[in-house]
């Protein structure tokens, strides 16, 4: 069947199964969803669970948006908003979803825009056409997140020509009369870094993640010049299991190169990843190295995304479906599962994941409906890559904290952006607030405070616990008045200047660049003060020879020059606040994992740590386990 | 460096290298080889190892050519030569090999075109340019390898354009700095049937091999369609390991589908992949089943096909060498050696492989200058696919045919073409010869007589014993007067209507088709006659049925209808002919393997074979070896 046959088809069903009284405009394949306009969009919405039985039985993701004819100028639902809502609602900003026909409403007191009983929002419906929803002003203000949905409002056309593009292409018919499922590996195989793959079947070719090289060697990008990818222009779609630059900073290249198909991810992940891609090309602009792709390529991939929630299935080709569940490593980081054929194959990547509470996320998903392969990371996989428990880690970060200031010292911490940073906020707010250290500022020099204030736009992917603690509670710990943002060389200068006791977080965390640098200089040489290590530093950065005890580090000072530092301030390393899996608690996952996959594929960990964690579980448990090098084509079915 | 670089530079070193009163006309690359041209290319003969010296230093293959100015037309030459040689030697025949410059000359007396210490033949040399090279009448008359031999003459200056523009290609400069070797399996993985694989690096892709599925499946092509083999334009080479359809019988596709490269393999195995091809489309056509590629096609592989001699170390790719070596199975059957890199890897195929001296060929090759991995089949690697030796198996047919005749009966052997009739033919021919059986007549039936007349067209691809008998003793067991060729289905009639004791070739080895059918509808009735396999037969055609005892079998007798033979005749196997190693073999040969590989693979063998096989070498040997599905890709370096 042509895809305009599967459409005729579906539309008649649909004509079939609605009451006479509701009447639709038109029906259409937009991304993987099928879209039915009506300019009664309430009558839907009051016939209960009629769109839930259609969609059960047509087997798609099925959704009601209201005409376009119906829907107003968002210029002109802005003002009509604003007549019916009363001021003192504190209306902040409208955010027109232009995939969804929504509005979304940000305003300080939600109450008042909903009204009595619904009151107001259905009188500003009938106004608008718009569907509204309000959501409180978030607490911090996200630039990144701002942007983004400016962004996507203006290119509303080219957009919604896009998903109609790949609407069509998910829904086209099954040609092959064959049927198998192979993985090839393009990257982070008995490596870190670069993580990379192509799940192929006769009909569809997804890539899992498109990620930089750790290393920082420019030609460390994946394998994506192998046959096996060509024509990029064909590739079906990208699935990013999180935003870090070594799962999703050589996305834009990919549309450089020609394609012109999805990217699925959560909306914390096209936020974290946008804003980590901009800071990509701007350190190597800033560093005189190769660009990679202009700013123009991370426009493409956001017109291209399609965002989805933890828990959707989701067409994404003629014979895959995907859906994405909580990995526990960092904001809206996923566990990907694809589910091949007509039942005919099962499999997740578990891209980097937690399986441990934090005090930002859930443990990672470890039920699924079926599977039957997993492939896992193995960062932590060597026999004795055991962590500390996350309550050792936190009392010996607070003990640190309390002895360095008791000694009239800073405590700097070097870290990443995003994950790390949130969690140690989190833990030092608690201990400010309960009194155990002193109360001195909490700097956030890099992109913290925009990473964090990513965070708060998206609550729903936090634990129940903080997010409770947010709404319920009122007490949101990113808006301490502790944490206080460094916006300025002038504000980094005078912290440095003033030598008063403090706690400072700031990028980059394997000291390769970025303020941290500013701090060190000052900092290192004097022993009342304290680095302590948060996140892995990789072999060869600077990071890992002040670890190692280097007292003297050659440090590039600009314009050729290269200039020694001292360190003579005190170096510890906290073990515990990791974002992946330690050795126990990768086991565990495999032992919890329900159904057992049949099948079990080790990567992005070194060579060692693969072939030791595949051996361990192969011992264990009596899977199949498997630690590929880069390269190699698995026949999975 | 480009190819125009690469070549001024050689040309360059050649001059440099050279005495100054040899001139050149021109160098230029044509397929693999560098060509000198000469207008004096005597002096060079005569100036010892000067070719061979500026070979070594080059690291090419160096061969030195007449001008073309310096050539005369081959009609005028045939008027030439036949004017000086004395018509006494009789010329039977003239090949001009535009490849090489050199003429053939056929004769019934040889010494008589050579002259007095080779007088006449520099005579001929000096009045023609053509280098000439005699040899005797071939005694039985291929029309394959003279219409092969006429059509390339008629082709000869496409087929120079050919050569050059793929010259240039192996040339080429290496451009990636990355160095993999990548093997993907498209067929004849845990199967028999559709041999066919992808070797690969950053700069050059080669197939190896390309068979028809040997269920007959129409849809059992290799796994073509796979991205790894797109564009097929751009594959770089073909080879062959030997001519049989299951190994060979698509090639023709590629030209179809666009490929342009040559295919390399040697002499006999051209002659016998146009014969065995050319024949498979035939069949199709009677049978009216779907053609897979016209004769067209054929001619196409004809005009690409680069011959290679055991032995040959060839640039095949700018980082790949390939030498051909005996595999014992058929004429001309090779173990494909590739070095790859520079010292990066060695890889062999052994294709179908006997490891045992047989009537007609010496073991496969088992030394190596070096090797990493082998690719071996294991289409009898289970543990108990043991075959009883050569020297019984022979005494068995004889006494088989002792009784059979001796009953005034006529034993039917079914078998295929190419490789066992002609080792039975040798057993029967020294049976009647020494008197051990009746003095009858040995009909040939099918293609048997043009596969033989091939065979006595490469005398030096037989082993030394049979070479010797034949030109040294005089005595060609295949033109024994007991040989007889049915080529009249009027002969075929009245052979069975004459109810005379005689044996019977006749294809197919399998009964599904061919003239085996007429007898067996006859003799089968009859108790007195015998029917004797010596092949394998697959599950699910009639000889297997027949072997399993069946005493009444359907047969499609034309028109839709089907008809029932009655099989009262005396059923026998004799195994011990098989061009396949048996179990013993297959492990003798890893075990003497110098040096010994460190990664071996299984293939050509169902999955119970590939797998036991496998883990019995590693058991054995310690070597890693591994029993790969299709669609499978191996990282070797």
């Amino acid at each position: 069947m042509t895809v305009d046959e599967v459409l005729n088809d579906l539309k008649q069903k649909i004509r079939a199964q609605l009451p006479k009284d509701i009447t639709i405009s038109d029906v259409d394949f937009e991304g993987p969803e099928l879209v039915i306009y009506t300019e009664e969009p309430r009558k839907f919405a009051d016939s209960g669970d009629l769109i839930k039985s259609l969609a059960k039985d047509l087997r798609k993701r099925l959704v009601v948006r209201p005409d376009p004819k119906v829907l107003a100028q968002p210029e002109g639902a802005i003002t009509s908003i604003s007549k019916i809502v009363p001021p003192e609602s504190g209306i902040s900003n409208h955010y027109f979803d232009v995939d969804t026909g929504e509005v979304i409403i940000e305003a300080e007191k939600p109450g008042l825009v909903i009204g009595r009983h619904g009151e107001t929002l259905r009188e500003i419906t009938k106004e608008i056409g718009w569907t509204p929803k309000v959501v409180r002003t978030p607490p911090m203000k996200s630039a990144t997140v701002s942007n983004i949905r400016q962004f996507m409002r203006a290119n509303k056309d080219e957009r919604k020509a896009i998903l109609k593009t790949i609407g069509r292409k998910i829904h086209r018919g099954v040609s092959s009369k064959d049927k198998w499922v192979r993985l090839t590996t393009l990257g982070a195989c008995r490596e870190v870094g670069r993580s990379c793959f192509l799940l192929s079947t006769p009909e569809t070719r997804i890539l899992i993640d498109c990620g930089v090289s750790v290393s920082g060697d420019e030609n460390g990008t994946p394998y994506l010049y192998v046959p096996e990818v060509h024509p990029i222009g064909q590739i079906d779609a990208v699935i990013l299991t999180h935003a870090h630059l070594d799962h999703a900073g050589l996305v834009p290249l990919l549309y450089k190169y020609g394609f012109e198909g999805p990217v699925y991810c959560t909306p914390p992940t096209r936020d974290l990843m946008a804003l980590l891609q901009l800071d990509y090309i701007d350190v190597a602009a800033r560093e005189g190295r190769k660009i990679p792709y202009e700013s123009a390529m991370i426009r493409e991939v956001l017109k291209h995304t399609i965002t989805l929630n933890y828990g959707d299935v989701t067409d994404i080709g003629p014979d895959m479906k995907l859906t994405l569940h909580n990995a526990g490593h960092i904001l809206g980081s996923s566990v990907a599962h694809f589910h091949v054929g007509d039942g005919l194959y099962n499999i997740a990547f578990t891209g980097d994941f937690k399986y441990e509470k934090t005090r930002l996320f859930d443990p990672a998903v470890a039920d699924f409906p079926r599977i039957e392969t997993v492939v896992m990371e193995a960062t932590y996989g060597g026999s004795r890559d055991m962590q500390p428990s996350r309550k050792d880690a936190e009392r010996h970060m607070q003990q640190l904290a309390k002895e360095t200031l008791e000694n009239r010292g800073c405590l700097l911490i070097p870290t990443f952006a995003v994950g790390r940073s949130q969690e140690v906020m989190i833990v030092l707010e608690e201990a400010i607030r309960k009194e155990l250290i002193g109360n001195v500022p909490v700097y956030l020099d890099g992109m913290i405070y925009e990473a964090t204030a990513i965070h708060t736009t998206h609550p729903e992917y936090l634990n129940n616990e903080l997010r409770n603690q947010i709404f319920h509670k009122g007490m949101n710990p990113f808006l301490s008045k502790c944490f206080v943002q460094v916006d300025s060389k002038e504000m980094r200068q005078k912290i440095i200047d003033s030598r008063e006791p403090c706690i400072i977080l700031a990028t980059s965390g394997m000291l390769n660049g970025g303020p941290v640098m500013e701090y060190l200089r000052s900092l290192g040489p004097e022993e009342r003060n304290t680095m302590v290590f948060v996140g892995y530093q990789a072999e060869g950065t600077l990071g890992r020879r002040i670890q190692k005890g280097w007292k003297e580090v050659p440090v590039y000072a600009g314009g050729g020059r290269t200039e020694t530092i001292k360190i003579n301030m005190r170096i510890d390393t906290v073990d515990g606040f990791s974002g992946h899996s330690d050795r126990v608690q990768l086991l565990e996952y495999v032992r919890r994992m329900r159904p057992r996959a049949e099948h079990i594929i080790t990567q992005h960990g070194d060579e060692k740590n693969c072939m030791d964690l595949a051996s361990s579980i192969y011992r264990k448990f009596k899977i199949e386990t498997r630690a590929p090098m880069n390269l190699e084509t698995i026949r999975l079915a």
